[in-house]
């Protein structure tokens, strides 16, 4: 998938072999994620590259100095996170200066910033510090705006290395800043995204497929496609792996497909669908209230996730308990006596409940159950019945969703988000659900 | 930290060196976390193993083939995860065949069962599937309970082979239930936990350390000791590295430990805190009911993640705004006005009110500025009110987090949570906080 801004730049190159290595016990003692990878391998991709390798090993010397020489005999660029601590088990520095053969030189001008750093937090700097302030003879400093350890980077024999402290708050700055535009100068990646991401919802890979099929026909072999399925949502990225068509040619075609998509499109890019939501009611200026159960806060945090939220989410209620439904819901006794909390009668009282109580425009509530306890012979565990108010009317609908608890709660958010995005898209229209269809099984 | 449940099995065979080998393009190019580092890392920790490496490479045939040439002579034990599609792509079991001088051999049983499995989901098995019938010669099939592809062992050359499906709801119950047991029948892990961990919260590194040293100074080398620090939690892990110890008098090291930290202590083992929350509320037959802005769902979600949640947990507010706090939890407009949303004085009035609308015995509150709009000079960006209603009083108290919004959502939760576990602990000592103590600020 490496392709290149410019149409007229003829044969690509040999592709450059990435390798990432990543370092630290509590990886491989699965104590943390391995952020490392998700992110540097997400941001290559962007640019063009596929990593040919991650490794992952303990932050121990000699286990450092034996992968390093191997990595650094096979790759062009190797990537290291990690290592770069204070105490004196850190010695990863000096065994890959020791394979480089290349000498540690004091950086007087790290150990200000390192002192510097210690000073606006009203601490002084240790001894053991001071190890933190060396860097490679013939290498240059990435500044650490967010820690102490300056990431360290080297072109030698044909290749680079780029050192970067492991803490991800530091790393992913540094990475985007700094690193990502020293690759592009050197034309290891591209300088700009190298695909268009289409961004769906609601629609499964092989539907999406056929739909844009006829699109993707018209230009064969120069137009790359690759799809990468979530849940909940499908992305599709466009790209010119030869260099044939322009970044102005993607675009107009990502255009197309977006407009043949109609409501399956989410957006270009990266946002998420609560975001997507969010951007919509804020455009239209109209808020949003959420009455949930089953996802049992889950739905209001997707909201609230949202810089900004406060401008269109009035609020939720996580009603967990028919006392919850009555009193802050103003859910009739009768109801949840005759229906049950689980039921779409009990999500569209929820609804309305909530959009009156909180003064919303539209709200969305979820009903169900999420398990593995729970659940009748009509809806067993996964069942979840959503609402959603609008101002022209309230629907309801029954879903199922067999799996894990935790996977009952996710799928039935990104269900309520995915029905409240596609009302909205409507609106904006001016093509809202056909009116007065109250309690309306889907 | 290899450790033994038998103190008299003498010195230990040398470490036998576990390698992990994930495949997938979706891995490098961070489309999908490496949740199986995460996970059959901290299995194989907990029964006394730390990996040496994990690989993570495309699933493209020949570089599968160069990288588990390398693994397999390097190595004692390779895990694999991955690569056993049905398609024509992958030809992972093919390259491994060859690399270890094996046929593939077609399996009748493997068929059926993977015929049967369409079966019960009203389908048929297509003619690509027939692959994934195919086993090593000289090796065992492993079910999968959950999906296709069975996974495949061998034992050759004195090492172990491992290969696993890449959904992680099929290859983790394969892993607990199969290849742990298989390992530590081979004397290659040990059969049960190898460490008892002392799970700690709302304590640090050094603080815990410099309580427990104590303890392990009557011990010296014969007792090992590990931290692992996590937001709001420290947990440290006690094992008999050289066997000189046996479990039960590890555990009794445990609990004197365990003892000793009085309310700092968390739990035994692998428990998170709201789940510790709701044992104890549980136990304590009491309720709990929630009032957030800045967390906005996220501490209602903790608490509804847990099975059985209903039995203690009466509900929740997402009081997003001045509205929603009047409305549904009843606070004072006047107070609203006079000290503001993001207050000890709003705060202590959401928890009250969220108590007496939800008719629960608890209550958490949590108002402030998640960022990173919003803020003043006086509460900041970061501020953080939670307010905790007991039977016997309601408190306050204010927290400061600079970072990002997650960040902040996160620390905050955390925050709620220790404060209300510390409560439930001396409410079932019979200790609760000094009583009539109202709106202080701690």
């Amino acid at each position: 998938m490496v392709s290149s801004s410019s149409p007229d730049s003829g044969p690509r190159p040999p592709a450059k072999r990435f390798e990432l290595l990543t370092l630290g016990d509590e990886l491989l003692l699965g104590l943390t994620a391995n952020s490392h990878l998700t992110f540097i391998g997400a941001q290559l991709g962007r640019r063009g590259v596929i990593l040919d390798r991650n490794v992952t090993i303990t932050d121990e010397a000699e286990a450092i100095a034996r992968q390093f020489r191997e990595s650094w005999a096979r790759a062009d660029v190797i990537l290291t996170t990690g290592g770069l601590g204070p105490t004196c088990d850190d010695r990863t520095r000096e065994v890959i200066a020791a394979v480089l053969g290349q000498q540690l030189v004091f950086d007087p001008e790290i150990e200000r910033a390192i002192a510097e750093r210690f000073n606006q937090f009203g601490r002084k700097m240790t001894p053991n510090n001071l190890k933190q302030a060396y860097r490679f003879e013939r290498g240059e400093v990435l500044p650490n705006a967010n820690g102490t350890a300056p990431g360290l980077w080297v072109e030698q024999d044909g290749k680079v290395l780029c050192m970067l402290p492991g803490p991800p708050n530091e790393l992913q700055p540094m990475f985007t800043e700094q690193v990502l535009p020293r690759l592009a100068q050197l034309g290891l990646v591209t300088d700009r995204e190298a695909y268009v991401q289409i961004r769906t919802a609601g629609i499964g890979e092989s539907a999406l497929e056929a739909k844009l099929q006829p699109v993707f026909d018209r230009y064969g072999g120069a137009l790359g496609v690759a799809f990468c399925a979530h849940q909940g949502q499908v992305d599709c990225r466009l790209s010119s792996p030869d260099g044939r068509l322009s970044l102005a040619e993607i675009d107009a075609i990502a255009l197309e497909c977006a407009r043949l998509l109609g409501e399956d499109f989410l957006c270009f890019g990266y946002d998420c669908m609560a975001k997507v939501c969010a951007d919509l009611l804020r455009a239209q200026e109209k808020t949003l209230a959420v009455a949930e159960t089953a996802t049992g806060g889950l739905l209001a945090n997707a909201f609230t996730d949202i810089c900004g939220a406060s401008k269109f989410f009035a609020g939720g209620v996580v009603s967990y308990s028919h006392d919850a439904k009555m009193t802050l819901l103003d859910c009739p006794e009768c109801l949840l006596n005759q229906h049950g909390a689980v039921s779409a009668e009990c999500a569209v009282a929820m609804a309305t409940g909530a959009a009156e109580k909180l003064g919303a425009d539209y709200a969305l509530a979820v009903t169900g159950f999420a398990g593995p306890c729970g659940g009748t012979k009509e809806n067993p565990v996964g069942t979840i019945y959503l609402a959603l108010h609008a101002p022209h009317g309230v629907w309801s609908k029954k879903l199922s969703y067999p799996g894990p608890r935790a996977t009952v709660k996710v799928r039935a958010v990104n269900a309520a988000l995915d029905w409240l995005r596609r009302e909205l898209v409507r609106a904006r229209r001016g093509e809202a659900m056909p009116a007065r269809r109250i309690s309306a099984i889907q």
